[in-house]
């Protein structure tokens, strides 16, 4: 009977065959992943510029993903970072800053901890000192000391404090100017005000931007900027500079963030940043009007992480719907000669697809923010340098726009990726745990993302309190200027006066007036968010809660804008798809997780939100279905910066997985390196041998007399 | 100027002293967090076996947590937990297996490897061996080969296949008997049949339960389980078995997970597990009738993660709200002399409280679902032993019972639970997100509880089919037993006729009306879901949703039922806060989240839940706020275990994080072992001259002509 069994020494019984299902899937594509690929991109151009960055990063044997470092320590993977910046400072040398950036971007993808650690020195520090330091300065510390090329200096950013995070204002750390000696003294008053988290500051920084109070004849001018040296040529730290490790972190182990205390550490007094506040030789305190531009800095860093969250649900809609086609379990009919496809269950659509319509949206979301924002830099820096009054106005109110807008979708965005990345994780049952699939490292690398660079529930009541600022403020007839991106409030009074915008289930299918009916409910939350701050006495605090709900409806009016501005430019069968796409994004991103809001408000009814919940999201779903796999292609992801044994290109699953666990952990070794804690339980002597048989019957009879 | 400004070496300015606010808070309680203890374990007698074991485990130098082991790679990991297991086998040892169990569980909230690699033996292979096997099979392998008390033999839990997870029956494995030799042969026919994430084999495991097709006389008889050496005593792997490690994961990493093939491995006949089917020596096989009762031996592992997810809750409210109450930001007025406390916000109390009401809730319905497990073994021990066919009859609908609710509390509680370990992360700023804090590691063991041991949506969808079933079968007048747990739905035609059950906000806040608003809910879907499929030519695929959706609206009803239930056992001033936390319940976790549901089926109407939305929730939190301290402080959950700097009972968070990572990183160690990569490209030469200047002009001369 055995003799027969073993008729093929690979393979007794059909081995499943996921790599086949995936060509039949990309033979069903009848649109060019590489032109919907310029479609999500914005621009043919900009879109092979990413394609040329891909490939030479796919190959570059230093940055290009590996597996084995799914199994890093800490401290390989701090010295695989700085190897990696070492690389990544070749490509700056000749790419230039714009281009440098993107590619930077498209790094963080998969090594985040790169991605962070080099724009500590080139976004925060640089940034710090171009948008608080004179040209010259700038030239001096970016240029002339070179750290605009990763080259002799190191800079980090040391604003935040061990007792203040989001309150910038309330650092304790002092610059007080001594005037007899032309110097600041930097000093760290008490534990809170160390200087905390600062990325870079354990081990590789030579200076740090500090954030201190400016002392003067004894007076406090509040929080200003300043270089300080931390480690001399030798990389050894300078005496009053004190720094330690602030160890482990839940992600990012790439990162050398650390701490810092200051003890009357003096700097020459031409270290301050004084392109909006100088200190004289005699201490004469001056500052100037414009210092309101100098935050436009910051914003650079949230509108890249809007982006990252636009490239980071690409990489795993790609993992969870390239699995979801190899992966099959328990047959729908038993005739079936095999298991049904994760895919095909309704269930498991609705828990992928929408995330692949939301990555879409925010493709064209985060790419008009992009834009824009580079656009108003320009514009700013060419205002600036003509001293023209007028179109530093304009560039106020670009930069005002843009503080709401990148708020809303950075803090939006950051969160939905957060989510997306752990339930598409759960679409891939166990093998999502995997490491080598690449959700966790992911997860645990990305969440921080809705912590730093303004938390997001704080940047979220922020741009919430502006909506409802503006809605008071147009509806008492101060109209918002043209040019500003909520201009649209303008409309606020026939919006609230709207009748229900979407009344029968084919409403809901049209975007167009699934954004009228966003915008509606912004108008009607903010306009009634107004009237009760104005009734508690102003106690914002009060309504921080529709607050942070508006910046999230502020951040879907945004994208889905874009996406039905974009819709039209798109070609031939691509065209129906984007349209299913916005249709579902609107399903399932906006009208069903604000269905409360929508019904409460009046803009729809019960009818049209059952029929979302009860039939338009799956039905999308199955409309779509057909084509995951060449919507995936799309994002044209390489296979080693997605970086997992279950989303590779080819769709081999299983081989995949077998014969990449095998490669990093070789089956040979059969016995671990701690086999003597285990053999020493296993092998462990009976209790009463163990205790001296000190609870035996001789021992009672000895011990008893 | 300088000299007046270092006063104090320690602190030239005050410090912050949260320590002083969380006695003040103390202060506050007006109830004894002992007694409250009493209540949340549902006895004094439980309550005391805990603190006792907390006290046992809080000082035991091998068990209690560390903050050093945050920074544990995996290899540490699994050496650490192999010396636990060590001595957690020592407490084995007198503890019994019932008490063994609990403090097992307790271990779990700080080290789930632990807790899962010593399961791994005792539950998966021992409840596998006990629900499978003969009592002499038993004893054999569990006393005689002392499994039970994890000595000589440790056994692992082979039923996941590389192809197979939740479809067990699809296992491919084959158990060939031979009679000529009176054995089986184990094989793994493919590559997808590749025994897969089995937990202690790449190391520990000596044996293994296989899960395998029996084959007889050319005849498949379907899964069986079998008992198959892996490694002999020397702990060298058997001729026939090939073992490697599947690596890293994206927690639990001090569980050595491995894959197994078996190649033509030969075993007795009687390690195959006969209690339920027999292989005679001739290959007749008996197939008895009672096999629906082993898969009661599963529903242990389900109850113990639906208590896993009350504890873990316990934990991380705790850590949340302690740091919430010592760590202030921004000043609400300008004028206060501190900034405002984190919980004084009304945006994070709602970030925070509600999860501190979902945990009370998960405490006594696990409690409830617990005592109900432990009842129904006893009793059906003793309807077996006896022979009882009423007995049997009775565990039999017992087990049914306890099958729909162990599956909808394990599904809903870990999915809640991992989010909740996330969004208290979240309140907890960037000191959420360093490791010693503990939310980052415990989400990462937390997760894969959603997947494993059932995967959340299959039971979830099981769950909800039963209860479309039932109510379809109690209208067409035949009733459920009123023993059965759903015996509720025996009034589901009143229930599905009754008017909006909710109809004011005073009913929102009155629990026996939420409770019979939820039973209406429940009965309505199921009803219409019913309908649907009946519609649909039975495709319950198409109803998955509302299924999942039903069995989380089902899990809160078993956990509001028995908080009504037990809430006036409390005394005192704890009745009070009780009826408050079970009110914030039912609008933050029930009301608000299903609000669509509640309004769609017409429970409730829009104006009640903008109610809960604008002002409950809220007014809820403002009045739960003062006892927060002493809620928290009521889960009694000592230092050690917690293992988190800003969450410590004394509340003195700047203090506990500076001195504890300057305990583990000396300041004095400022380079980095990894320098010389850092001052490598800090240092490098020019580009032209590491391009040896073949770029420049003289090239260009020579090289043009």
């Amino acid at each position: 009977m055995t003799k027969n069994r073993v008729t093929n020494l690979v393979s007794s019984c059909p081995e499943p065959t996921p790599q086949e299902q995936m060509r039949v899937e990309r033979s069903h594509t009848d649109f060019d992943p590489l032109a919907m690929n310029e479609w999500l991109e914005g621009s043919e151009e900009k879109s092979q510029e990413i394609l040329t960055m891909y490939q030479q990063l796919d190959r570059d044997p230093i940055l290009q993903g590996n597996p084995a470092h799914y199994d890093n320590g800490t401290h390989q993977d701090r010295e695989l970072v700085a190897a990696r910046i070492h690389q990544m400072a070749k490509y700056l040398e000749t790419d230039g800053l714009v281009k440098f950036w993107r590619r930077l971007n498209l790094v963080t993808i998969w090594d985040p901890s790169l991605g962070i650690r080099i724009s500590v020195n080139l976004a925060l520090f640089g940034n710090c000192v171009k948008g608080n330091g004179t040209p010259s300065q700038v030239n001096y510390w970016m240029n002339y000391k070179e750290a605009g090329t990763l080259k002799q200096l190191y800079g980090c950013f040391g604003m935040t404090e061990l007792g203040h995070g989001s309150n910038v204002a309330g650092c304790e750390t002092t610059a007080t100017f001594d005037e007899a000696t032309d110097e600041f003294i930097i000093n760290t008053p008490n534990i809170s005000a160390t200087k905390w988290w600062i990325g870079g500051a354990a081990h590789s920084a030579t200076h740090t931007v500090c954030y201190a109070r400016l002392i003067v004849k004894g007076k406090d001018y509040g929080v200003k900027t300043f270089v300080v040296p931390l480690r001399d040529s030798n990389h050894e730290l300078l005496p009053g500079i004190a720094i330690g490790d602030i160890g482990a972190k839940m992600g990012r182990s790439g990162v050398d963030n650390g701490w810092i205390q200051f003890s009357d550490f003096r700097i020459p007094r031409f270290n301050m940043l004084q392109k909006w506040c100088r200190v004289d030789r005699d201490g004469t305190v001056t500052l100037p009007p414009l210092e309101q531009l100098s935050y436009i800095s910051l914003l650079g860093g949230r509108v890249g992480m809007a982006t990252d969250s636009y490239r980071i649900l690409a990489r795993f809609t790609t993992v969870a719907l390239r699995y979801a086609i190899g992966r099959r379990q328990f047959k729908k009919n038993p005739k079936d000669s095999q298991e049904t496809a994760l895919i095909d269950y309704p269930l498991h659509q609705r828990r992928t697809i929408p995330w692949l319509a939301l990555t879409y949206a925010s493709a064209v979301g985060t790419n008009r923010l992009e834009q824009t924002h580079a656009r108003i830099l320009k514009e700013l820096d060419v205002a600036v340098a003509k001293d023209d009054k007028k179109l530093i106005h304009q560039s106020i109110l670009d930069t005002k726009s843009l503080f709401v807008d990148s708020g809303s979708l950075k803090s939006t965005l950051t969160w939905l990726a957060a989510e997306g990345i752990d339930q598409l994780r759960q679409t891939c049952g166990g093998q999502g745990y995997s490491s080598y699939s690449g959700f966790g490292k992911a997860y645990n690398d990305w969440v921080v993302q809705c912590t730093w660079e303004g938390d997001n529930n704080v940047l979220a009541m922020s741009a919430g309190k502006t909506i409802v600022n503006n809605v008071k403020q147009v509806l008492k007839g101060k109209l918002l200027d043209e040019r500003m991106s909520l201009a649209w409030l303008n409309d606020a009074k026939a919006l609230i006066d709207a009748k229900p915008v979407l009344a029968t289930k084919a409403d809901a299918l049209d975007p167009a007036k699934v954004l009228k009916a966003l915008q509606t409910l912004i108008v009607k939350i903010a306009y009634t968010t107004g009237l009760r701050v104005e009734a508690n006495g102003g106690d914002w605090d009060k309504l921080s809660f529709p607050r942070v709900k508006l910046s999230k409806l502020r951040c879907h009016q945004y994208c889905l804008e874009t996406f039905v501005t974009d819709l039209p430019k798109a070609q031939g069968a691509m065209k129906q798809h984007l349209l299913r796409l916005a249709q579902q994004y609107c399903a399932s991103s906006i009208l069903l997780p604000f269905a409360t809001d929508f019904v409460i408000n009046k803009v729809t009814v019960d009818e049209v939100i059952g029929a979302i919940d009860g039939e338009i999201i799956e039905d999308l779903d199955a409309l779509i279905r057909p084509y995951v796999i060449g919507l995936t292609d799309s994002f044209q992801m390489p296979d080693n910066l997605i970086n997992s044994f279950i989303g590779k290109y080819d769709g081999n699953i299983y081989e995949n997985i077998h014969n990449g666990t095998k490669a990093l952990y070789s089956p040979f070794n059969s016995q671990a390196p701690y086999n003597a804690a285990l053999t020493a339980f296993l092998n462990r002597a009976p209790r009463d041998e163990r205790l001296r048989f000190e609870r035996g019957d001789y021992a009672k009879e000895q011990l008893s007399k």
